[in-house]
């Protein structure tokens, strides 16, 4: 018994294909760190850094022993709610499963507690860091995977009995990923309450700008580079041949969703450059970058299902939503250093909507189907593929914001009435990093301790001369 | 009617090169932006960077509306001097082209703004970079890929009717991309003029040095990484067997392009560390980054047509054409912050000119016919391959300075009249970070905070001292 | 004559493979070069990143004319203890090199310098550096590959005739490369000395931090990214199905290769995180960066030989280690900026004892006989292989100590005579970057220029008060 030539080729073009996306999907987590670091001022920078780092390697941990057993999990112990096998990768490889797809899954399981980081950074214990981060990336989010993405989750697209007759179209997780990380930092972020001197005594905002510029576009471009793993990588495998074509397949359609995802992002990013030059007056890279990643985070869900110039409309009304939230957020007093909810959760909620109103039936059959044409499914409601679809996008929108509530606010709830959640006003002052991790992130630069030596010179000198 | 297996995979493999090396020249995009924020004053920071966000982002939209149409276009309504079809990606994809394709390409078009950002760097209007952007990205570079690039292009080495029975060989681009974007720099900085007090008032260069040698190095590793996308990939197919060998095909082309190209910037970096060492008196690092980028310029145009000693001699040359325009280019009181113009576009037009001097025959004919020996083509005039080769890469230059001369020139000039190009030199002292952009690119450092609280400590106490 | 499609296919699938692994390894140079930058202070920022540049620009034309062929140069000229062929690639595609193998290689080749130069870095010449740099990655380094990785070296497990019937398992190098450049590192630094002021009239350590934690960060995570094409790159081929299984070959090793070294890396860093904490009492960002890469540089011998859950006994083991050799070398006063022979050395040498301990028969079988059961092969001594294989692994580690210590020794003893490798104390109290490379990595950021204008305008002002 061997291999047959076929299927080896078909396992090496899928795995290159699955292995590469992973390691660029890994390449986010770089990005949010700098992201992150930028947005937040100089003296919690390596505080949230660190946070990026251990959810990188808790999430290993905690995905590898259960968290892809929980969201993947198969046979008889499973239900559609949860998974219970496969863990600590027991019986992989399997002919569903091998090691790439484990990579690439464990690649997404990472990124979720980093956006919710965002949302209480500058103001929140790391041991309350490490508690909810472990809770959140090893069981809040592989059920929701689970739900949505298993092959016998209660709303996934290839269920036995799907939900109205369709399932949920999450392509790569604007619900999945997004929408679970921005509503648990909601709750953080609103347990905990603004960072000190956010808001002045009459409740109007005071301007808290991060420290590094340079830091948040290199976190924009890399999370950008990252996307081309996260969005077109989620097909999967790519030696799918679409049946009724002369040379398309799902190499096709990933080129394809590589294509939307940079419409949409780009469209954002326009938009939001010329609605702030509207709105406060001057050309604003920062806010570019955030119209850039809230185009990505809406389109992410019907990435794969969409045309080019739908994505474009996806990308414009993105923009919009974050701008909107963002005012909101102000007025409310809801204090997100990094606009985590705002973007991760607006966003990601109208991607789901969008993907409701725009799928494109044939597409659908493509990424959903292998392009066979046998199976009539519902698509988007715009686009003349009546209410199952969009029904199934708002359920999982619902169940999302509903799942994640009752798991994450208790559990910051908790946290908050023990004391250790929220750091205290004099070290929230002197910054986390001094207070929590030895030190400060930066260390004068030369000129400075030339500098400082010629002020105490300087200093020296006067006191002389008095006296 | 189904997708053979035999075309399945043959697809998937050439997709699976050229996506992934389509990110890698989006990669570039990011190196840029670090190079420049590196290479200008901090006061400046978010303004470049925020220019190669846009470049990106209009880019994008521009690039998919026409810009692809007019590089591409095919059919009756194109001609050699312009094509005209694929708007908005109708008919992509079919036979000739996939989407992949369009985001390779794509991902070239948006670096050629960024090119000439670096030159007008420190003293543009925002509007005008805006102006110039869209219409460099969106016309006059489609159509110089179109000439060059395109089947049906006039100077094109697959053309019908081939100038001089060869056409130009400029595999990635040393003109079409890079000399492009360096000849517009140069009108742009020309018409603009030095930035204030570059040079003193007896003509004597005046030291601006960039503010971070960090991002410098970070952005030239990162550029380094994209031309391993640039050259080797494009092939654009990497599955193309040779006849009349037993294992060689486009895949070990692919390999040898980026061998060519890591020698040839490596040659140039080494060259520019002695030569400035000799030059300068000490062991500058950003010389040799710029060393190391000038030689992957060069070489980009002959990166798949010769063998890797060359490569070393392209490298070497690549430098000293750099070190020589810098030290002209000061003497002529020409200001380019970035050396873009030098860079970009001296050593992009030695590149051309190398090209027509070392390219080898066998490897001509391995990247323009397959490795099919049938057909006759100059090659390399040092190679005994005749002045048909070396006869176009001229006309390639002499054309290009031609065009984005005539085109962006006047471009410029307008803006200029208008008093739309240049900044006021009340702004340009200030920053273009505090006038345009809302703030500088960087906040305090924790312990400045805590020095200038001590300052302030120290005043008080002096005043009350004196009192 | 003509290639088959089968080889078309094949060539192409491993060429691909290979290449976008060798961008990824070619990435860590980028990794190394943030990482150090941050680690030291910033009056030398500049000078450490120059070195990372020199490595890759030397070693590209080094490796290119020499290193390759002492590594894996064959024929009768060659011998196990070093290769004679390929000069400048003569010879090169054949039918077991194309361009991409070398490239690869070349990746790892300018790797092993940089790890050197962070043991010596803040205090060593320039000129030295170009000394050592050319000499351990173009003649020293290469012959250690040859011993252990090419066909015909002695301590190969593909040589004809296997020591102790087994050859070392090194399979990315944790010896080849890691243990190599550290104990190099280990010479030069402990030659020269500890920087000035590291150590207190009493023996007492005095901190030296880094002067950017967000560079260290950028670093550590571009180096894990780097690493996925280190590790599971170095199959070298991913076509290769093993008989007897229905679907696995070396595809299935590369993805388990990946899963493993994220394991490793993620394990050492938990384990570091709340080690440290222990000991120092905060939660120190960079510990959990050096205590990644700790896992990563020991899991780099076994990776693809070892089951998932020992891949996290190697980690946990290498944070210890890594712990331990760091409080030791602060006992004995040995400085070494960047941590490099403790996390190198310490950790690569246990990687080596680890793979002769945990290492898998059938992964063995795996990856160095294709998955074939027909050749019996020693392995790891706790799972039942014998002494075999941990007797190579004690060998290796020995031989590669003697090789670098007898060669490198000499050449930092001998530029240590000559006055040529440690720079002034003055030289070392300005910083490098102002004495030897013409500057400063950073100019003043614009709050800080307009500091310094107003504190000029309180002297002035203050002058005309008293006078």
């Amino acid at each position: 018994m061997e291999v047959s030539w076929e299927q080896s080729v078909t396992e090496c073009i899928n795995t290159i294909y699955l292995l590469f996306s992973a390691y660029l999907v890994f390449v986010m987590q770089l990005g949010f760190a700098m992201l992150c670091a930028g947005s937040v001022r100089a003296k919690n920078a390596t505080n949230i850094m660190l946070t990026n780092v251990v959810d990188a390697v808790v999430g290993s941990i905690s995905y590898y022993l259960f968290g892809f057993a929980f969201a993947f999990g198969e046979g008889p112990s499973s239900s559609p709610f949860v998974g219970a096998s496969f863990f600590a990768l027991t019986g992989i490889p399997n002919s569903n499963y091998d090691y790439s797809y484990f990579l690439y899954q464990w690649a997404f399981a990472i990124a979720v507690a980093g956006i919710t980081s965002g949302s209480i950074a500058e103001r929140t214990q790391f041991s309350a860091y490490l508690v909810f981060s472990f809770f959140l990336s090893g069981f809040v989010y592989p059920i929701v995977v689970h739900w949505v993405w298993s092959s016998s989750g209660w709303l996934s697209t290839s269920s036995s009995e799907k939900l109205f007759g369709s399932g949920a179209i999450d392509f790569a997780g604007s619900g999945v990923v997004h929408l679970v990380g921005a509503i648990a930092g909601f709750w953080g972020s609103f347990i905990q309450g603004p960072r000190v001197g956010r808001f002045d005594a009459f409740g109007k905002p005071v301007p808290m700008r991060g420290h590094n510029a340079t830091l948040v576009v290199l976190g924009t471009f890399l999370l950008w580079f990252g996307w081309f793993g996260f969005n077109p990588g989620s097909f999967n495998k790519i030696l799918v041949p679409y049946p009724n074509t002369t040379d398309q397949g799902n190499w096709t359609a990933v080129g394809r969703t590589a294509v939307t995802t940079t419409l949409a992002g780009s469209t954002a990013g326009i938009t939001t450059l010329f609605g702030r030059r509207l709105l406060v007056g001057h050309w604003d890279a920062l806010d570019v970058c955030n119209g850039v990643l809230g185009g990505f985070v809406a389109i992410t869900s019907g990435c794969a299902v969409v045309e080019p110039w739908a994505a474009m409309v996806c990308g414009f009304f993105a923009a919009w939503v974050l701008i909107g939230l963002n005012i909101l957020s102000l007025k409310l007093q809801f204090d997100d250093p990094l606009e985590a909810t705002q973007l991760h959760g607006g966003c990601g909620a109208w991607g789901l909507i969008f993907t409701g109103l725009f799928a494109k039936g044939e597409f659908v059959i493509q990424a959903y189907d292998a392009g066979s044409g046998s199976v009539a499914r519902p698509y988007g409601l715009l686009m003349g593929g009546g209410w199952g679809l969009i029904g199934c996008q708002l359920v999982e929108l619902l169940v999302i914001v509903g799942w994640v509530s009752t798991t994450m606010g208790p559990v910051f709830y908790l946290l908050h009435r023990m004391h250790l959640l929220r750091i205290s006003t004099d070290e929230e002052v002197a910054g986390l990093d001094i207070s929590s991790h030895g030190g400060y992130a930066y260390t004068a630069h030369p000129e400075e301790e030339n500098n400082s030596l010629r002020y105490l010179d300087y200093t020296r000198l006067h006191e002389q001369n008095q006296s």
